[in-house]
C-alpha cells in the first residue's frame, strides 16, 4: 500500500469546458507502479470544476458550456454580484459538476471507459491558473 | 488493509432511473470481510450515471426522469446531434449525477442510510448493457 | 496506514445552505495524525446533501438556495407528493449536489483551497437532525 500526493497547476484557460486527461496522466508517473488503486483529483477553487465526459468531439464540450449558460443564467436574481455577473453562476455550476473525481486505477493506468475523458470546467470569464491536488493510493 | 476490484455488467435497461442496490451487493461477497472501508462504484460510460436516492417509491424514480427531461431538454440548441436527439442531453445528465459513488463500509456492509439506494440512471433511449468497475478497500 | 470511522450528528437546521466546515473539523481530532490521506464525508439521507463552495459570503449561500428553488420548482408535475410539496424537489436537489465529499488530507489538515468550505444543503422545510458518517484513511 502506498500513498502519494502531488499538486498540478493548470494554465489559465478561457471560459468553457476543456479536455485535460492527457495533461493529468503525464504528471502522474507513479500511476505505473499501482496494480490496483484510486486517483483522487481535487480542484482547490469554487468557480471551476471537474467532471468526466465524452473525450472525442469538441462539439460536446461546447454544448456543455451552452447548457450551463442557459441553466444557470447571469440574469438571475443573484444578490452576490460584487465580483461580476459571471461569478455567482460560476459558483453554482461548480457545485453542479463537483470539485473532485475519484478514478479507479487498474494495471498501472486510469481504468476509464473508452469514451471517458477528464473535463476541466472553467466557469469564470478569466479564472486564471487552477490548482489541482492529486492523491494516489493503491498497491 | 486489502484491495479488490471487480467488473460488474449491468443488463440493458430502458431509459429511466433504476434501483440496483441489491444487484450490486450480491456481486460483492468481499464486503463481508471488511470491518471498515470504502466501496467505489464507477460507471465506464458517458451517457449513464450513478446516484444515491430514495429506495422505496417507484414514483420518485419516475419523477427524476421527468425532471431530467425538463431540465436538459432534447429541443435545445445542441450542435452535437449526429448520434440522435437523446445523446447530447444524456451526456449533460450523466455529468449532473456523476459517474462514481464512494460508499462507506462498516461491519461488513454498505453503511447506507435507511432510505438510501443506488440508482442507475440510464439516459439513452437504448443504452445497452453498462459496465461498472467496483474497487473495494478496507481492513 | 490507518482507518477510522465516526458518526457526526448535525443539529436540525432550517431549509437552506449552511457552512459546516468548522463543526466537522472539530469532530475529527484524528486528522492531525495523518500526513497524507482522504476524508470521506457521507450524509445518510436523501433530501439533504453536501457540496464544497465559497466560505466567506452568506449571500452566496442564499443565492444557492434561490437557484435551487427556481431550477427544481415545487410546482412541477411531480407524482410523488404524499410527503409534501418540498419533498420531491428535495430528492432531486440532493442528487444534484451529491451525498458524499472526498477531501484530501495533507500535513494533518483538510487540504482545501483558501475559499472552499463544506456546505450542508438542507432541502426540506423541516429536515430534522442529519447524520454524517465520516471515514478517514491515511498514513
Amino acid at each position: 500500500m502506498s500513498w502519494s500526493q502531488r499538486e498540478i497547476t493548470l494554465q489559465a484557460r478561457p471560459r468553457g469546458v476543456h479536455l485535460i486527461t492527457r495533461e493529468i496522466v503525464d504528471e502522474l508517473p507513479e500511476l505505473g507502479e499501482l496494480r490496483v488503486g484510486l486517483a483522487h483529483l481535487f480542484i482547490r477553487h469554487t468557480s471551476a470544476s471537474l467532471t468526466l465526459n465524452e473525450n472525442a468531439s469538441p462539439d460536446v464540450r461546447r454544448d456543455f458550456e451552452a447548457w450551463f449558460h442557459a441553466a444557470v443564467p447571469e440574469d438571475f436574481a443573484w444578490t452576490h454580484t460584487l465580483e461580476g455577473p459571471d461569478d455567482m453562476p460560476a459558483h453554482v455550476k461548480a457545485s453542479l459538476m463537483g470539485s473532485a473525481l475519484s478514478l479507479p486505477i487498474a494495471a498501472g493506468r486510469l481504468a476509464l471507459g473508452t469514451w471517458q475523458g477528464v473535463y476541466l470546467c472553467e466557469h469564470r470569464d478569466r479564472g486564471g491558473p487552477r490548482s489541482l491536488l492529486v492523491t494516489l493510493q493503491g498497491e
